[in-house]
């Protein structure tokens, strides 16, 4: 979402926003409520001075608090950031010390826990979310606003929570620049298990195979290393999100093997495993892109570059000096396409002058299929 | 692999080489063969009349044939590249045309029933290959010489190969820029069920689970498209290699269920699934790369970008201008580092000054962890 986007805010959303637990999520959370003048000041609350320290120094808080205290009773909004296995100890641990009239959320990528722990505690204030914006780069010095800018932000409100707090949460999350989606906490957590905690242990799996057949690794590049990125995400967080989603997992394990076992009898009967191949490519083709790119790309060239040094440099700069902006840019694989760039540009008036400029330039242009 | 460090070529290896079935793996054969002058004349077989004109338009071969016949006696090499499911068919009606001297390559994604096919024909001077540089763009319009470039060629000679034709392919494959690699048909079927094959199976298995949820759909984005991407390939194509290496593919699918099942039952033993999660994410970052960026990366400096209009221009256009030679260039996805350029540099040298000038800029720069 580009500023001129923006819902306009006469003034801040919040007075006080503490941020307990100042990671790569917290932190970019602090940024946004900063950046985009969300809080009159953000709290951040962390056990380690080495985070707080650098939190500080990267300007992603006004105040750091190292332990839970009386002073939050002035925060009229907390967000629990915590990492997943210390995230139900640190709610019990601040539930006390909050004020009732205070907006609380968290971020954590299971939901259920959370939300029944909240319950207990009588934190009626409270909406459970989950914005999806993972990375395998974690820490506050990976921090940014921008991370969360587009991105699904799930909140998961029970029956029990006041439609004041789940209003509130979501003007939050449309301020910081996502996109709510709300549900509740136990058909989150069977979504995710399927998109996200599946697909982990699915290409862990790959990976351990690989590992036990060292000849496996001199063939697995393309596909297979698309296939298992995200088994190169942080191994603590990773495995505590799937043991704490571990009975939804479970499930969609179940659904899962069914869905191999029916692709494995197809093995047996062509045309059925052609019609699935069919129907498996619409889908994935089908799906957001939300990943790459900085700025949503509709207008795409597709520029041949030879295999010769200082190419994307001739390319890029033959349209900046003609003034065409570059909104997106990408070296497409060149086992896909041979070596070439991809050009997100603005408008189809801008990809017909683009190539007409690389045209002239003796580049290869072509839009892309 | 640059031209500077290409083999030396005396005289061309083959006088008169046959690609039947001029798609986009044959195709780019015979643009190798043509551009690196292994051949006198490239002649291309194919049923299709448009495949032949377009072949002949693009200069990627220097005759064309619609049928077989006495002239192929002429070829001192003939690489079958035709479909998979037409690939036998083709090897028995060309069998008795062929020149015994000739040497006869494939490049079908699976081996052993070409190979002991060919056997039976009694075509001696055989060696089965399969060039691993798929694409999810097929046809002869897509056929680059790059494309075999640094590809791993696979070759699988039996225990009748004649050391000449085992050597002579090697050449063929080393002259066309790409990497030899050595084993049995069967060793080769098993590698490519679990690398290729399976991974398939499981993208598809993942697609089918989103297809039959539209809600999932919505969450399904970032890890969930790489990890689904080999099922946007194209379908009948895809199909085909899997029915042909079920064999091979129904053990890997075996052993993919029980690391599957070893990794549910972690799920209730923390600290090895930890274990597990480290292993994975070892192995996963030590395979190698070879689909990404034009020229093997080394150095990389990672440019923070703003989400406003022309920042890729203007980071480029300051190192252009400047001389520094940009040899690849990458959007990191938003979701891993914020918005941010990966650029590939020639030297720690070139890294330096680049992070110099951009800081001058005003951009914020670091390397890549």
């Amino acid at each position: 979402m580009t500023d001129a986007a923006l819902p306009v805010t006469p003034a801040p959303l919040f007075n006080t926003a503490v941020v307990a637990g100042v990671g790569l999520i917290g932190g970019s959370v602090a940024l946004g409520l900063r950046q985009r003048f969300l809080a009159r000041r953000v709290v951040g609350l962390d056990a380690s001075m080495d985070v707080l320290r650098e939190a500080e120094a990267l300007g992603v808080v006004d105040e750091v608090r190292a332990t839970p205290g009386e002073w939050l009773r002035e925060a009229d909004l907390v967000v629990l950031a915590a990492p997943m296995r210390a995230l139900e100890g640190l709610a019990r641990e601040l539930a006390p010390l909050l004020n009732p009239a205070a907006l609380v959320t968290d971020v954590g990528s299971v939901k259920s826990g959370i939300a029944a722990e909240m319950e207990r505690l009588g934190v009626r204030q409270f909406v459970a979310g989950h914005p999806m914006a993972g990375s395998e780069r974690g820490g506050v010095s990976h921090a940014r606003a921008a991370l969360l800018e587009n991105a699904v932000w799930v909140l998961t409100p029970t029956d029990h929570t006041p439609l004041t707090a789940l209003s509130r949460a979501r003007a939050l999350v449309e301020h910081l620049g996502a996109a709510p989606v709300v549900m509740p906490p136990g058909a989150h957590d069977d979504l995710v298990a399927t998109v996200s905690h599946l697909p982990y242990l699915a290409s862990l799996a790959l990976t351990h195979m690989v590992a036990r057949d060292e000849r496996l690794s001199l063939l697995a590049a393309g596909g297979f290393r698309d296939l298992t990125r995200v088994a190169s995400g942080d191994p603590r967080m990773s495995r505590d999100m799937v043991v704490e989603n571990r009975a939804a997992l479970r499930g969609a394990l179940a659904r899962f093997r069914q869905q191999l076992g029916r692709l494995e009898a197809d093995l047996d009967d062509p045309e059925e495993l052609l019609a699935a191949a069919h129907e498996g490519k619409r889908t994935r083709d089908s799906l957001p892109v939300v990943r790459r790119s900085l700025l949503p790309q509709k207008h795409d060239l597709v520029v041949a570059v030879p295999d010769r040094p200082n190419q994307i440099g001739a390319v890029t700069q033959a349209l900046g000096a003609a003034g065409v902006n570059i909104k997106d840019i990408e070296v497409l694989a060149i086992r896909e396409e041979g070596g070439a760039l991809r050009l997100g540009l603005e408008s189809p008036e801008e990809v017909g002058r683009a190539a007409a400029l690389l045209r002239a330039e003796g580049f290869e242009v072509r839009g892309r299929s």
